[in-house]
């Protein structure tokens, strides 16, 4: 198909699709002239991938261009490409502040998973954005907030059970390695909605309307 | 204290705290002589919340303004000063593309929500939230992701009695107000980064490494 038919099909503006050619971000088309080239089904698909990962996922082009790379090296062991995808969502929200000094945050942190008897890297991305909001809660005096902690881990491993659950009923590499990628990607949003949903109906529970009142 | 001091004790360079006061971020401090300002306490204190909510919640400065504001509102009920929180975090992520047609997440939302006899408000940001995650897993033809909502429900259940239980650790309604706030906007990042700490957990449960490989 044409460049048109592609933007049609995709739903994706033929400018951006320009810009994505340039940026890696999409595989060129086979030329069918010296000066048009030609689109198929895997075009439509990544064009979708890309958007998905931009605008639901706000990942950067970078970001989007090393994920895409992971989906696409087959070489890749598929429990590599969580790492991948970790740092490549990671890297914007750990920015450069990492403090020498011993960061409270860490040791509390340390304190939980040995509990609960986790053995993880020390430069998994996670622990980095862990500890740096415990820091600022202890820094605000809110320290009653980092109680919350052993509830949210216990809540993390609910679903990165149910993550990997979704990757199984994958039975190809490249499947197994896209529902890494996006579920990954897409889940820290899907998980930040339903918290707010959440909060909602615990907030009823704690604070309920008087009688009368919607 | 002079703005000089301020800085050194809040770690907050002059510019950026004259930045804070021009954009209403920080009250003005009293005038100690006609050119010359002074600060105290709150300020310090105020300045630490700013940042935290700037740098480690990734806010804009409209979204701090307007959760600063819900702060320092006395006459807010509290169980509100969760949806100012809510709205003030989830504008930059819920973006105008909500379509007018039906939503397939929107029903899957539904039907979760309904088996836990939950009743949400139908402006709960998180909604759209979750429905755009939904709606984008189908559209990618990775439907089984889907599989893992009921999941991620069960663990924000567990998330949002945490952050209430928090909550209900302050005497003072401005210490309560401030917990909502700071725990609704830094939670996020909170869970974000121990997901992806349970995620390399699960991982390794799913494929362990190869005896003798580290």
């Amino acid at each position: 198909m044409k460049i048109s038919e592609l933007s049609d099909r995709s739903g994706v503006a033929v400018a951006s699709i320009k810009f994505y050619l340039r940026e890696g971000l999409l595989p060129a088309g086979a030329l069918s002239s010296p000066t048009q080239a030609s689109y198929d089904e895997s075009h439509v698909r990544r064009l979708r991938l890309v958007r998905a990962l931009i605008d639901v996922g706000d990942l950067s082009v970078a970001a989007t261009r090393t994920v895409l790379a992971a989906i696409d090296d087959t070489s890749l062991p598929i429990d590599w490409a969580f790492g991948i995808a970790q740092q490549a969502i990671s890297t914007s929200i750990t920015t450069t502040d990492a403090a020498a000094e011993p960061s409270v945050g860490a040791a509390l942190l340390d304190t939980v998973l040995t509990q609960r008897g986790w053995r993880i890297s020390d430069d998994n991305p996670g622990r980095a954005m862990a500890e740096r909001v415990l820091d600022t809660y202890e820094r605000l005096g809110l320290g009653h907030l980092v109680s919350t902690l052993p509830a949210y881990v216990r809540a993390a491993e609910i679903v990165a059970e149910a993550d990997l659950a979704a990757v199984a009923q994958s039975t190809e590499r490249a499947d197994m390695v896209e529902t890494v990628v996006v579920g990954t990607v897409l889940g820290d949003a899907l998980f930040a909605g339903v918290r707010r949903v959440a909060q909602e109906r615990a907030s009823d529970i704690a604070f309920p309307s008087p009688e009368g009142e919607c």
